[in-house]
């Protein structure tokens, strides 16, 4: 069974299959199971972290999310990250950039948003959209989108440094799935709200949004800020996968409950005598 | 069975027992139970309030928790409002105010932090600290705490009628409770953490407090935006009347999934054709 590995030197996106299940050799029924008994984990793990920054500790970790549309962001926000204390988790969903954001360097946005320690942050869409959308659509200059790969590379290190564990993930669906999905939210009446025309738009340059990936994905991952690809068309299996990621980097931290700042017995004697 | 009723005239939080379970007659096994099957038409109705918003509609909900240490907001975050979509909740935890917040009026800070349309706010703390340990504490003039009542009423009004169903809940513990929680909290390596010594010290005023809580709560319970007072020596019943209460607030906006802004059949042929 082949594992989920970071991308490393030789990734090929073409190669990826987006209906594979790289790490899990069973199916739905056991992917779900083994899905719900990592929530109760996290969700144990988050708040060990939140105690730990309480006592002055700088770890957070934060879940990075990229995808084509309906590739189930979404999803792996309601579910995964649901399963966390909402008092543990700041999402920040990044979309078209305003007049202020543009006014600016295209990290800017995104330093405003970075998690606090204790927390796990969730970028839906990053600073990955000026190297992915910025491309394809050709809103800048070929030279900087070149320049642009460097400062995330840099701006990551700065950011891992600081007590990030940064989880990068590429949701990964076929086209084939996407057809399907965005016919499901034109079937169904309580999804149409949820369809937009200009997802047809995008779908036609399939080919030039994987090509940026292709570099995006190569030219930024590095050992401490790597990125995977999960395959997303089988949502049971993105889920657990991303949840797998979280829990890893989790466990690499390794938060323990903080030590008492004050004396137990003198608190237990005062507290008894009210 | 009493039901759980909204601050009114004659109201006289010394009569509420903590211990009791208003608008419930069962024990804590059927209380869970009703509280799982709530989870879900609330994460239902979130959904549709948000999608509601992408329409155009500006309804969204606060619910304001203001309690005595120990007394469960936490547990209310986590339990009631975790059940909904992270997408949909924003959350915001007041603290002491910081300087550049005391250079502004007490409800600066507030409107800065209230909800986006289509989603459900939570405060844990909010500008009532300002007229609880602002009064208990004197911390400003009397002749101060007395003009906030009415501007605290005023605001509100001002926020329900921008589309804010504002759920306003005290949650209310005994002193006998709150001592075997803060005991815990002492007897527990894993949650000596959550423990502070100023505990102590605010519990020995708690008759000022509940002074303070009575003017509160009578002086600002209005028709449009009423005060609950949720007993919660039971978690598992504190937990079910606020999920009650954020029901029925949502079921009263009662929102519908937008109709498609775009020829549905239009659109499914451009996609056929892709």
């Amino acid at each position: 069974m082949t594992m989920l590995s970071p991308v490393g030197s030789g990734f090929d996106l073409s190669s990826v299959d987006p209906s594979s299940t790289p790490g899990f050799s069973g199916g739905k029924k056991q992917g779900k199971k083994a899905f719900d008994k990592g929530g109760a984990e996290l969700a144990d793990l988050q708040e060990r972290l939140f105690a730990d920054s309480r006592a002055g500790g700088t770890r957070r970790v934060l879940l990075l999310l990229q995808a084509m549309d309906t590739a189930g962001k979404g999803g792996i926000v309601r579910h995964v990250v649901g399963a966390v204390d909402p008092q543990g988790v700041s999402l920040h969903a990044f979309k078209a950039p305003t007049d202020e954001e543009k006014a600016h360097d295209f990290l800017w946005r995104v330093r405003a948003h970075l998690p606090a320690p204790g927390s796990i942050g969730v970028f839906d869409r990053s600073h990955y959209e000026d190297v992915l959308i910025a491309r394809v659509r050709q809103l800048v200059p070929p030279a900087t989108i070149e320049e642009r790969y460097g400062q995330i590379v840099d701006f990551e290190r700065e950011v891992v440094a600081g007590g990030t564990a940064l989880v990068k993930v590429m949701l990964h669906i076929s086209p084939d799935e996407q057809k399907a999905r965005l016919a499901e939210r034109l079937d169904r009446p309580d999804k149409n709200w949820k369809y937009n025309p200009g997802d047809v738009d995008e779908r036609a340059l399939w080919p030039q949004y994987m090509e940026a990936y292709q570099v995006a994905l190569t030219r930024t991952s590095t050992d401490s800020a790597p990125w995977h690809v999960v395959p997303a068309d089988k949502k049971w299996y993105a889920r657990w996968a991303v949840q797998q990621l979280l829990l890893a980097a989790l466990r690499d931290i390794d938060p323990q409950w903080p030590a008492a700042t004050y004396d137990v017995a003198a608190e237990k004697a005062r507290l008894a005598a009210t």
